[in-house]
């Protein structure tokens, strides 16, 4: 059997946490706060920053003298930042999803996105991405940042209107755990439609005077109105 | 056995060809096509109408004279419509779904709201949902148009921001389908949180360099980034 790897992960919050969970069966983790760095493995084959974005360059200054690659695991934070660090092989090790600490997830599922300071240290990042995704692929820090808006697109807006339906419908006396079948539905149509060949809907139909009708019944909710009136329109226009 | 019901359906859209699905083996429909109304069975208990909202008021103009209850499945058609057609009964059978003919559904989940011209129409469409749905409820006209705004927010709007996703994605060389591990966790969130808790992303966190550098990368998509600033803000002062 092969020697498992020895791997620092630093940091406390969701992906940290979460990357622990996956890792503590197939390889040595060390746990480590980013406020007690001298913890740190020096010998460890990989280190893994996993702080908030703006946490990431104050961190590599505190770094002590360490061999292995070092990554973060920051969508939106370019591989540069690892220059005129004294480090010799970086990259990034970043995993396309939402973390809770109070919601398990499926490991293999997630995508992981490396991009390495060499091709082999790429490789390392890649084959220690596999140990526990079946959905690992390169990616370059411009692409990283593209999948990290979509990605803002995709689950972030999605929830807050969410957040925005459950508020109205509160308001008018209404429950929105009704709204969950249609929710469930909606996710699970893309699953086999394109969702540019799911939308249904108003806007979609061009029924300009059911849009009018609720954006007048929208006027003590002006917040949702512009909301209401710019997706509509990017429908129609679509 | 109790005796069949005997139903027309009128249209030939989504929402009729599934509750043709749904009835086909629990009562006798006669499925109507919207230029033959000639094919109408006038001795149906229940009519149902089921065509674009915008259409209904010309059905009710043509319909010949009929028995039964007569209703239609529009969330934002006031019930009022039927009034001065010279039908004694009638009401509103509105299921809050987002029909598909390709995409095969679940009935007994799909939240149906009645409306009755009197407690007696009411009580038949009561009946004739709960053949098929566990989730069959009454709401009144006012209460259905905030329902189908709220279904607007959570569904239609959502699967545009899908939209946006895979057209954004497929212009930087990637493919839409690694959002979706991300996009069912986003999902599967709300079952057991409330939205509000479940918001995660640059916005909710403050992260305005991160917003401001996402808008820089919009800028060749002035459609994307009018809608992240304002959703943005709508996250922040929410």
């Amino acid at each position: 059997m092969k020697k498992r790897m020895t791997v620092n992960i630093i940091g406390r919050g969701n992906v940290a946490y979460h990357l622990n969970m996956a890792y503590k069966n197939v390889a040595e983790i060390i746990e480590v706060n980013p406020h007690t760095l001298e913890e740190l493995n020096p010998e460890a084959e990989i280190t893994i920053i996993s702080v908030t974005d703006s946490a990431i360059a104050e961190i590599l200054e505190r770094l002590p003298p360490i061999q292995g690659v070092v990554a973060h695991t920051s969508g939106s934070t370019p591989i540069d930042i690892f220059k005129g660090q004294g480090i010799n092989n970086f990259g990034v090790f970043y995993p396309l999803q939402t973390f809770s600490k109070a919601k398990a997830l499926n490991y293999k599922e997630i995508p992981f996105y490396i991009e390495g300071s060499d091709e082999k240290t790429a490789e390392i990042l890649f084959n220690f991405a596999s140990l526990i995704s079946n959905n690992v692929r390169l990616a370059d820090s411009s692409q990283r940042k593209s999948l990290h808006i979509a990605a803002v697109f995709s689950c972030n807006f999605v929830n807050h209107l969410w957040t925005l339906s459950e508020k109205y419908l509160k308001e008018e006396g209404l429950q929105f755990s009704d709204l969950i079948p249609l929710i469930k539905e909606t996710m699970e149509k893309i699953m086999t439609l394109s969702p540019s060949d799911a939308q249904t809907g108003p806007a979609v139909r061009g029924d300009i005077n059911m849009i009018q009708s609720h954006l007048q019944l929208l006027e003590e909710f002006p917040n949702m109105k512009n909301i209401y009136k710019l997706l509509s329109e990017s429908i129609i226009n679509n």
